[in-house]
């Protein structure tokens, strides 16, 4: 993975980090890191020694935001009604994610620096971390798929105001607005996402853990807990057959810790994924 | 109701108390105790008299889970594709209540433990409670639909966290993280929820709160508030003509208790349930 | 503005304040006072001068809900299986609102007094003020479409709680729950809602508040952020070529306040609104 540029994919024990690496520029996004990060994401899902993805930026930032190298003319995409955002690509990447993904915003996080984390799991905050949904103090709008996920995040007023006032914030502010889990001292930031991802890595069944994270976004958009009953009956006769159910309980009577065999490269049911694709289209066509 | 094995059935002054009875167990789920407490309801619903639900456990616990008594294979259904979640059976069974439902968590719930409660209206917590989503740490996944209930109750990113570590966490931080709405010394618990209990029985019309528990359960699943928008003009349109909406403005301008005359029994809507039927049927057939 | 007879409209500096205005009646709800609404917001969304709302209250209360001068036949509608809530028409006029609409409860806000205020962006309160959802005291149900907004606002469990208890609650039950975001001494409740009118008014392009506004509310009924993943790739590629944009980007890194060029009236997308109209139809037909 050392062929990235804008990226740093490191590997230690089960955890993988990834680092947004600009740092002379705060962590700008670009479309190249927008790539980066796809691709990072795809060798997460394909590689069982992945358990947990820790997102991070190097320097005194997270992200910036866009890049304004192109000034004035930043937003104005030459290719017509079939534009596609990128930073929405990176948040239905990740949304697709078989990992769980543990955002730590070491510094500050505006515009897409915050909107495309939106579809992680969790998020943890340097006592140093700013934020901003700064959309409307620019001439632009929500953007990363932004207005679907922040609502369920934060509330729909919470999300309402913040995307009103283009407020940049603190990291106080964004705790209290359900926007990220908790706040630490700059120091112990990192010490803490990697601990959430060790008690992943450490106690779960991978297959167990992807399975969970696809089951609550999409059941977040079903509308019936019928759909859920429905789905959730047909994977708990596929897992509890499965030599992770028998490994689980049969540690858990034992009293010792679960090793668990099966691997998400070979052994998710074969009806996953079970959700239609929704391949982007232009909007309107 | 005294033909039930592993659970009690007790009404008191409109207020029925359901506790989990296998004690020596910490009360562990059964088909038995899911048939059991499906019963419950549908007595409860059938029975004017019960206003209020409380759903508690015996002894020690509030729920340990599935019962683990047939060890490394208590999750390897032999029905195949047919097979449907036993907790999703009581889950959505406690959905269609009619009766409000107050689940007081006396002691560990874990697994189903907790599951099955999250399509009830109010939850408490003893500050000895304990809960745990533990799928993941024994091989299996979400179920009893849970999926879709814990994102709507606590939010996605709280959802995702629970069920990607499979922590087992304490009653403060359910409370902080929305499972419960309060957190009680362990002889305070049950007063609380029968305060709350009372707090309807004493003061609403029995009609007015079955409509409102589904308007806000089936809304919560609308895709747009012009849905409500429909629906509550026709409910008002009907229960506004009725004798409990003569009886509750009259007696608010009299400054005295109403006297509620409608049943759930005999004065819901015509009209209700207005949902179609969602049959379980296995998953992608 | 001077015609109506129940509310006040009062334009100042950018930001309109509409006021209930029968303070005799702690400003209960009529269909006089809905029609007048809703003609308040036809104009404030017509006038460009307008960039944000307060809605607040005349005298010691917000809203004490519907009027009942008609006592027991209040809510004894004639007008059969056509008749539309009026609360909800006032509730889906404020969800079409393109300027963002704060509440400042002042006092009281009871019934259709609270319910017909759950599509605004931003609830304040005063210390004084008291909330009610109280239908299932008076024989009645939730109106005003509320049992799509409240839950979405507050979570499910605190919606099921106070339609089950019809409490009245104090301004911080509200703000624990969610359905203020703070609480005031009286004499600083106005002053901080215009302090975020004024934040909004201030720094930010009314044409990017307006679609914020829609996206987020619209894309909360969405069943998939790639709906949104499509919307806002066209809506950025719309609105990121716009004068506005090149304003906006020009201005932050010039280090000055953005003078935004575009109007409402005038510079919405050609594709707003982008959602199918859906019109009121009598429940079952």
């Amino acid at each position: 993975m050392n062929e990235y540029e804008q990226i740093r994919y490191e590997l230690d024990d089960g955890v993988l980090t990834v680092t947004l690496h600009r740092p002379d520029r705060l962590n700008a996004f670009t479309v190249t890191m927008a790539d980066e990060l796809i691709s990072a994401f795809d060798h997460a899902d394909n590689d069982d020694d992945v358990r947990a993805v820790v997102l991070t930026g190097a320097g005194r930032g997270f992200c910036a935001g866009a890049d304004l190298g192109s000034g004035a003319t930043t937003f104005d995409y030459e290719d017509g009604a079939a534009h596609r955002d990128d930073g929405g690509r990176v948040s239905l990447r990740i949304l697709d994610s078989m990992k769980p993904v543990i955002v730590a915003f070491n510094g500050p996080a505006v515009g897409i620096g915050v909107t495309m984390t939106l579809a992680a799991d969790i998020r943890l905050a340097s006592a140093d971390a700013r934020f901003g949904f700064v959309f409307a103090r620019r001439g632009i709008v929500l953007e990363a798929a932004s207005s679907w996920f922040l609502p369920r995040l934060v509330g729909i007023s919470q999300a309402l105001e913040w995307a009103a006032t283009g407020r940049v914030f603190d990291a106080e502010e964004a705790c209290r607005g359900g926007l990220v889990r908790s706040v630490h001292p700059p120091e112990e930031l990192l010490p803490a996402a990697y601990a959430l991802a060790r008690e992943i890595a450490d106690n779960t069944a991978p297959v167990s853990v992807a399975l969970n994270r696809q089951m609550l976004w999409r059941m977040l958009a079903a509308d019936h807990p019928m759909t859920a009953h429905m789905l959730d009956s047909r994977v708990m006769q596929s897992r509890g057959a499965s030599p992770d159910a028998k490994e689980g309980v049969t540690a858990f009577l034992e009293k010792r810790p679960a090793r668990f065999p099966d691997r998400v490269s070979a052994d998710m049911p074969r009806f996953y994924p079970w959700w239609p694709a929704r391949p982007f289209q232009p909007w309107g066509s």
